[in-house]
C-alpha cells in the first residue's frame, strides 16, 4: 500500500529502528550523573551531537536536541528575538513558511514585534534581492529573518544562500528551517541559525535539531535548565536523539543515488498528471525542487473527497486544499503562490518507493478524479464547457449573476465553468460566493482556461468575483 | 550492578520495551491526516490518551501529551498563569518544589509577577494550612498555586489534597507536580492541574502528562498549533506516547506489591545506616513517604567523593551535595529542611531491586565512608573529635578562629569538628567559610552533635559562624 506523504512524516529508517533499540537499552539513563549508566548516556549524547552537527555543517557546541521540529522553530525564533532585542523588533519572513514559523511571528506580533513578509513568484520561490528590499523597507530595527530551505507543500527550493548574504550585508541573522531539505543534504550558505525535525528524514518523532552559530545573540526566553546549554529544557529523549543522529547519516549517505531516482519519478507524474487529467496543474518550480515531492491541483474537485478516493485506491497523499481543513482556508502556500488550491494533491515520496507504485498511481488517478467530478456535477473536461464543442446558446446574456453563497469549494468553480458559454464572448459572469478559496480559485481558473478575471468587490453578502469571457 | 537513582530515571519497563516498538511500526505518521496510517495512528494516541487519563483520574479531553515533564510543568504554570491573569500575578509554591517549578517561578518573577515559597518542616513536609496561609498573606491576586506529590530528593509525601482544599476555598487553582508518584498511584485530591513525567515510572523519555480540570482558565501562551488540543505544540511523539500509556498500566498494576516490598527494603536501610555508618543521618519522613527511596548525609564527606567511590564499588546513586554540582550550591530541598547536605545520597530503588542488592549496599557503605573520610582527614567517628575519649588540651583557648576560606565542603565542617575540643565547654569556635554549603552544614553539624550554633555574620571575607562547645 502505497504512503506518498513523507513530507508529512517519513516511515522510519531501518537504521533508526536499530539505533532506538539499541539506545533504549543503553541511554535510559541521566546523562547529567556521573555514575556508568549516566555516563554511558553522556557518551551516546555527546557521539549523537557530533554526527548530526557534521551533517547539519556547524560545530558540536552550536547544535542543540529539541522535542521537535516545531520546538526548534518557536524555540530558535523565540531566543533569536530576545537576543537582538536591543537591534530591533521587526521579523522578516517568507510568505510561504512552515505554520510553525508562521506562528512564532503571529506571537511576536501579538506580544508588540513587527513582522513583514517577503512574497514569492507562481512557483513558489522568494526573488532574489528580495531579502535586502524587504530589510531596507523595514520600518525599525531588524532582529531577525527566516526563510525555510525548501517549501514543504510544493517543493520549489528556496535562495537561501543569497539570502543570508543580504541578510550579512545588513548584520542581521538568517534562521533557516531546514525540516524538509536536511535529509537531502546541507543547507548552503552563511547561515545564522537552523532548524529540522528528524521524523522528515526518516528519523523517530520526538527530535528536532536547532543550530545557533557562535557570535548570533541568543537568550532563551522560556524557563530553562541546565540541559542542551539551557536552550531546550527537559530530560533528553536520548534513545530518539541517538536513533535521529544515526538515520541522519544512513540516509545522507544514499542521498544522492535516491534523490536522482525519486527525482526521475516526480518528472514522471510532472509530465503525466497533466496528460493524463484534464484541467489539471502542476505547480511549483519544476527543476529548482526537492528530489521527491510534487503537487497538482486539479479544476473541479473536492480535495477531502479526492483524498479519499485516493485513500480507498490504496494512496496516502496530502492536500492544502481548503476542503480538506477544519479551517476553510486554503493552504498559505499556494494562496501566496496565487495558483489554484481546489483539488489540490501534494505527492512526496518516501526513500525506496518502487516507481512500479508511482505507475499505479498514475493509474488509479484519472478514474478517481473523473469519478469525483462526475459525483459534483462538473462541466465535462478540457473545456468542453465553453469551448466551440458546446452547442451554441440560442439567446446569450451580455451579462450573468451565479449565486454560490453558502457553497463550498469547488463548487463556485464549477458553477462558474458551467455557464460561462452563455454569456458571449465579451460578456461577464458574476459569481457571488462567501467561500474564502474563491479568491483564490477563481481567478486561478481564469488564467488556465484563458478567460479574463476581472476583480472582485463586497456583496450584500459574500464577494461578487466578475469574469469576462475570452474564448 | 545495582542502579539505585530511580527517581532521576528508570529503566524502561518491559511493557514500554514491547509498546514502543509496535508502535514504531503502527503510529509513525501524521495522526492529523485522513489516510489510513494517519487514522490508525489517531487510534493509538486516543487510546493511549484514555488510558492515561484513567490512570490520572481525569477526562481524556483533560490530558495532553507533552515532550517531557519539565516542559509539562513550564507549559502548565504559564498557561495557568496566563489563563488567570485578571485574578492576579501571585504564584505560591513549595520551598521543595522539583526544579521545573521553580525555574517557572522565576520566570514568572522576571517577567513581573510576584512568587511565595511555603516552607516546609525538618522532613520536608509542608504543614497542613500553610497553603490557607499563604494564600492569606498573598500581597496580591493569587493566580496559582503549585505542591508537588511527594518530595523527589527525600520522599516526603504531601498534603496535597488538604492544600487542595485550602486553595479551593480561596478560589485558586492548584497544579500538583505528581511526577515521582503518578506510577504508584492517582494523586488524591481535587487538584485543578496535574503534571507528570513517563521516565520516572519505567515509561520512555520524550514524554509528559499536562492535565487540566474543565473549567480551570488556562491560556496557551507560547505559539501553537493544533496539536494537543493547541496545548502541546509540535508532532505528537506517537510510539513513546503508547509506551508511556501501556507502561503506566503495567506498573499500576504491580504498584501495591511491589511498593510494600521496597517499603521494607528501604525501611532496611533508614534503620541500618545510622547503625552502620557513624555520624550518618537519615532525613525526610520516616513513615509518609514514597515506598523506594531515601537520603541520608554523612558528616566529613566529600559527597562527590563518596558517589565516585560507589560508582567503583557498583552502586549508582545520586546526590543533592553541593560538592556533586556545578553550582557548588547545596540542594535547595535540604537547605529548606535545614538538614544536613554533605555527604548526601540518594537512594531510590527501581521496581524489581533485588533485597540482596540493598544487602551488599548495606555491606559496602561503611568502608566507602570510611575511606573518603579518611583521605579527607575527617576527625574520627562518634564524636571522637570532642568528646570525652579526647585527651585534655593543655591550655585550651576560650576563643578560636578557623580559616576555612577557598575551602569547599565538607573540609569547613571537619575543620570545625577538629578543633572544637581546643575550646573549653563554654568556648566559641569561628569559622570563616566562603562555601555556601556551610551556611547548611554547619548548624546542622551543631544540632547532630549537640554543640550550639550561635549564628552568623559576614566578615571582611565570607562569612563567620560561631559556634559554641556545649559537650
Amino acid at each position: 500500500m502505497p504512503y506518498f506523504d513523507a513530507a508529512s512524516s517519513a516511515p522510519l529508517h531501518p537504521v533508526a529502528r536499530q539505533a532506538l533499540l539499541a539506545a533504549l537499552d543503553e541511554g535510559w539513563a541521566d546523562p547529567s550523573r556521573l555514575y556508568r549508566e549516566g555516563r554511558r548516556a553522556r557518551l551516546l549524547l555527546d557521539a549523537a551531537r557530533e554526527a548530526a552537527a557534521e551533517a547539519v555543517g556547524c560545530r558540536p557546541d552550536e547544535l542543540v536536541f529539541t522535542p521537535s521540529g516545531t520546538r526548534a522553530v518557536h524555540d530558535g525564533i523565540a531566543g533569536a528575538l530576545a537576543g537582538r532585542r536591543r537591534a530591533g523588533r521587526h521579523l522578516i519572513v517568507s510568505a510561504v513558511e512552515h505554520s510553525s514559523v508562521l506562528h512564532a511571528a503571529a506571537a511576536h506580533e501579538a506580544d508588540g514585534g513587527t513582522v513583514a513578509e517577503v512574497p514569492v513568484d507562481r512557483t513558489g520561490r522568494v526573488a532574489p534581492g528580495a531579502y535586502a528590499a524587504a530589510l531596507r523597507e523595514a520600518p525599525g530595527g531588524v532582529a531577525l529573518a527566516c526563510l525555510q530551505s525548501a517549501n514543504h507543500e510544493v517543493g520549489t527550493l528556496q535562495p537561501v544562500a543569497e539570502a543570508a548574504e543580504e541578510c550579512a550585508a545588513a548584520d542581521v541573522p538568517l534562521l533557516v528551517d531546514a525540516a524538509q531539505s536536511l535529509g537531502w543534504g546541507p543547507t548552503e550558505g552563511n547561515w545564522s541559525l537552523l532548524t529540522a525535525s528528524a521524523h522528515k528524514w526518516g528519523g523517530p518523532a520526538g527530535v528536532g535539531l536547532l543550530a545557533v552559530r557562535k557570535g548570533v545573540r541568543f537568550r532563551t526566553v522560556q524557563p530553562a535548565d541546565e540541559r542542551e546549554s539551557g536552550r531546550s529544557p527537559g530530560f533528553e529523549n536520548l534513545p530518539a536523539i541517538v536513533a535521529a543522529a544515526a538515520s541522519l547519516r544512513a540516509v545522507r549517505a544514499e542521498a544522492a543515488a535516491e534523490a536522482e531516482r525519486l527525482r526521475g519519478l516526480v518528472d514522471r507524474i510532472r509530465a503525466r498528471v497533466p496528460e493524463l487529467v484534464p484541467d489539471a496543474e502542476v505547480v511549483g518550480d519544476p527543476e529548482r525542487r526537492l528530489p521527491h515531492l510534487v503537487t497538482f491541483s486539479c479544476l473541479y474537485v473536492d480535495g477531502e473527497a479526492l483524498l479519499h478516493e485516493l485513500d480507498r485506491a490504496g494512496f496516502s497523499v496530502s492536500s492544502g486544499s481548503s476542503c480538506t481543513s477544519s479551517t476553510l482556508t486554503p493552504s498559505h502556500v499556494l494562496k501566496a503562490m496565487g495558483v489554484l488550491s481546489e483539488g489540490n494533491v501534494r505527492v512526496s515520496l518516501p526513500r525506496g518507493t518502487a516507481g512500479a507504485d508511482v505507475e499505479r498511481f498514475l493509474e488509479a488517478l484519472p478514474g478517481v478524479v473523473a469519478g469525483v467530478r462526475e459525483r459534483l456535477g462538473a462541466p465535462r473536461p478540457s473545456g468542453a464547457a465553453a469551448g466551440p464543442a458546446r452547442e451554441p446558446q440560442p439567446e446569450p446574456e451580455p451579462e450573468l449573476v451565479v449565486d454560490s453563497l453558502g457553497k463550498r469549494c469547488p463548487i463556485p468553480v464549477i458553477e462558474l465553468a458551467k455557464v460561462i458559454g452563455e454569456v458571449p464572448v465579451g460578456g461577464v459572469v458574476t459569481v457571488l460566493s462567501d467561500d474564502e478559496a474563491a479568491r483564490l480559485d477563481i481567478p486561478a481558473w481564469c488564467e488556465m482556461r484563458g478567460q479574463s478575471y476581472e476583480g472582485e468587490r463586497p456583496a450584500e453578502r459574500g464577494v461578487a468575483y466578475r469574469v469576462r469571457r475570452r474564448a
